[in-house]
C-alpha cells in the first residue's frame, strides 16, 4: 500500500518531467503526451521485455496509463506557473528512482537473475525512461553527463545483496535500498558532487 | 484478402516513405534499406515485443520482407524522378495508418488487453515506425511537432470502441475504425488543421 | 572453446570501441561504461527479444558483464595512449563482427526462422550494437553512411546458406561464413572499398 503510493508518486514526477522537457522541445500535445509515457514507464517496459515478463507492467494496470494522462495534461495546464513546482519535482523524482530502483532489483530476483544483473534491472528501470526520453528529444542523455544518478542508483542495489548476506527481511531491505538512493543523491545535489571528470579542465565550449 | 492487398500498400508506402528520408540524409544503399524496413515494420515490432508476439510478425512472414527490400530498391532507382509519386505516397501512408491502426487494435483484443491500451498499441503500430526513423536519422520524431496523424489513429480507436457497444460485427468496426483515421488525416491535410498549439506565437527559430 | 575465445575479444573490441566513442563526447564514467555495454550487447540482445529469447543472452552469463566492465575501465585508463591500440581494435572489432554474425545465424536457425531472416538476424547481432550506440551518442549511425561492413556480414551470411545446400557440416560452415566476413571487411577498408554513392559528387558541406 506504502509502496503503491509512492510508486504513483514517482510515476507522476517522471511523467510530468518528461512533459515538461518535450514542451521546452515545442513539441505538439500528441509528442508532450508521448514523451511523458515514455519518461515513466520507459524503464520498466525495457526491464520488462530484457527478461521476459510481457505484457509488459503498465499495460496490465491501466491506472497508471490514467495517472500518466492526468499528469501530463496537469503539466500543460500549468505549464506557465511551473516553476513554483520544480522544487518538489526534484524530490518526487528522487523518491521515485528510489522506488523504481527496488522494484528493479525485486523484478530481477522474482526471474532469478544474477545479483549484478539484478542491480542492473534496478538502475535500468530508474535510469532508462530518461534516456528514451532524451534520446526522442535528439539529446545526449542527462545521465550519462552530469549529476549523481544512475550511480545512486548502484549503490542502493549493492547496499540491497551486501545486507542481504546479514538479513532474511527482504521488505526491510528494500526499504533500506531505496534509502541508500534517496539519500545518495539529495546528498550528491546538495553538496553539488559528481562523478570525478575523466576529461582535462579545459573543456571546449 | 482485401485486408492484406491494403496492408501490403501500406508497407509499400512505408518502406519508399522510409527510402526517401534516408536519401534525404546521403545515407549509403545499406542504411536506406535499414531506414526503409525501420519505418515500415518498426511499429508492429514495438507492439509485438510489448505484447509478446515473438518472433515478430515479420520475421514469421517472408513476403513482408521481400516486398521492403522491392520497395527500397525501387525507390532507390527512380529516385530522381520521385515528386510525380510523393501525391500517391501521402494517399497509401494514410491508407496504410488506418489498416495500422486496425491491426494493432485487433493484436491487442486478441491478447486480452484493455480497450485503451488497445487504442495505444493500435497507434504505435501506425506511427512508431516514423518514430525510429526520425530518430535514427538523427531527427526529433515528426509526429511530434506537426500534423494530424497518431491523432487521427486514436480518434479511429475510440470510434472502434463506442460502436463495439452497439454492434457486434468486428469486420465492419474494423472496416469503420479505418475509414475514421483516413478521414480524420485526409479532412486534416486537405484543410491544415493541427492541434492546438502550446506556445505562444512568436516562435524562436 | 575456439568460438568462446573469439566471442571474448569480440566482446571487449566492442566495449572498448563504445568507452572511446563515449569518452569522445565528454560522457561522465557511468556514461562511458552504459554506451561500452550497448555497444557490446545491444545487437545480440536485440536479436534475442525479437525472436523471443528471454532472459537475453548476456544475463543468463554473468562473465560477459564482467569483461565488459573491465573492458571499459581499462579503456578510460589507458585513454591517453589508446591510439596504438586503435589497429589492433580494428582486427579485434572486425573479428567481432565475423563471429556475431554466425551467433546471430545460429541463433534464427534454432528458432526455425527463414534463411533470409536468419541473416537479418546475423547482421543485426553484429551492426545493432554499434546503431544503438551511435543513437545513443545523438549521431546517425556511422554504418548508414559509410564502409563495408553490414555488407559484409550479409555476404556471409548468403555465403553459409549457398553452400549450406551442398554441404552438411554446419561447424565448417560457420567457420567459413566468418572468415568470409572478416576477408571482405579487411579487403574493404585495405583498398578503400565502399558501397556504390546514391548521390551526385558535388556534396554539400
Amino acid at each position: 500500500m506504502f509502496i503503491q503510493i509512492v510508486d504513483l508518486l514517482g510515476t507522476i514526477a517522471f511523467a510530468i518531467s518528461g512533459a515538461l522537457i518535450a514542451m521546452n522541445k515545442r513539441m505538439d500535445p500528441f509528442g508532450v503526451l508521448i514523451i511523458s509515457f515514455v519518461t515513466a514507464v520507459g524503464g520498466g517496459t525495457l526491464r520488462d521485455l530484457m527478461i521476459g515478463v510481457e505484457p509488459v507492467s503498465w499495460m496490465r494496470n491501466i491506472t497508471f496509463v490514467y495517472v500518466i494522462i492526468g499528469s501530463a495534461t496537469f503539466a500543460v495546464i500549468i505549464r506557465n506557473r511551473i516553476s513554483f513546482l520544480m522544487k518538489s519535482l526534484f524530490l518526487f523524482d528522487t523518491i521515485g528512482i528510489g522506488l523504481y530502483t527496488v522494484v528493479g532489483i525485486e523484478t530481477g530476483l522474482v526471474a532469478g537473475l544474477h545479483p549484478t544483473i539484478c542491480i542492473a534491472m534496478g538502475t535500468m528501470t530508474a535510469c532508462f525512461g530518461g534516456v528514451l526520453r532524451d534520446t526522442l528529444c535528439n539529446e545526449i542523455p542527462v545521465i550519462f553527463r552530469e549529476e549523481i544518478y544512475a550511480t545512486a542508483c548502484i549503490l542502493g542495489g549493492v547496499t540491497y545483496f551486501v545486507l542481504l548476506q546479514f538479513f532474511e527481511d527482504r521488505n526491510y531491505l528494500f526499504i533500506i535500498a531505496g534509502l541508500v538512493v534517496i539519500t545518495v543523491r539529495l546528498v550528491a545535489a546538495r553538496f553539488k558532487i559528481s562523478l570525478p571528470s575523466l576529461y582535462k579542465k579545459e573543456k571546449d565550449s
